[in-house]
């Protein structure tokens, strides 16, 4: 069990996905440019190849765990990390099906 | 800043919203009866009755904190927590475009 003040260390945004390519050292891995509503976009590494395809996700609005300590996958830096359900072989982002601003907290 | 195994600290799951009633003692406050995947469903108070009818609600997929301590609001024991992204006045649940069983785990 966790409280909500262990809950709210946890920043959560809403992210829109300007851009994505293939990572250019990994073969399940995606690089995706997503903006956060902040100066620049944000870089994120994410294991969705397998899943969706570029066309699918450049547009789409995502969820983003902000305050993630940036890691190095496989060379190259990600600046946070994207939410999705896993069931079984399936992985399904997390969306919303209302368009709000990037950068929107997700409480 | 958090680390990875701070945020795994956060227990993320998808749930199916069985049924939607008012909150007996709170204008903006909604019950929910939501299916995590567990012997019993639980009960979560959301306030999302401003945004939401209770039509729209059932069936819907939406994502929970699931390791919250339970809380009493105004009177009613919600054993969870929904989560929505918040953009000014607006308010939208998040959801998935592909429907996952019940309590599949967010990652």
């Amino acid at each position: 069990m966790i409280t909500m003040k262990d809950f709210k260390e946890v920043e959560l945004k809403v992210g829109k996905v300007l851009s994505v390519e293939d990572h250019p050292n990994a073969d399940k891995l995606m690089v995706l440019r997503v903006d956060l509503g902040e100066e620049q976009p944000r870089t994120l590494v994410a294991g969705l190849k397998d899943y969706y395809d570029a066309a699918t996700l450049e547009g789409k609005q995502l969820v983003v765990v902000a305050n993630l300590e940036p890691a190095q996958l496989r060379g190259v830096r990600s600046e946070g990390m994207l939410l999705a359900a896993q069931d079984g072989d399936k992985v399904v982002a997390l969306t919303l099906d209302e368009e709000v601003a990037p950068g929107s907290p997700v409480l």
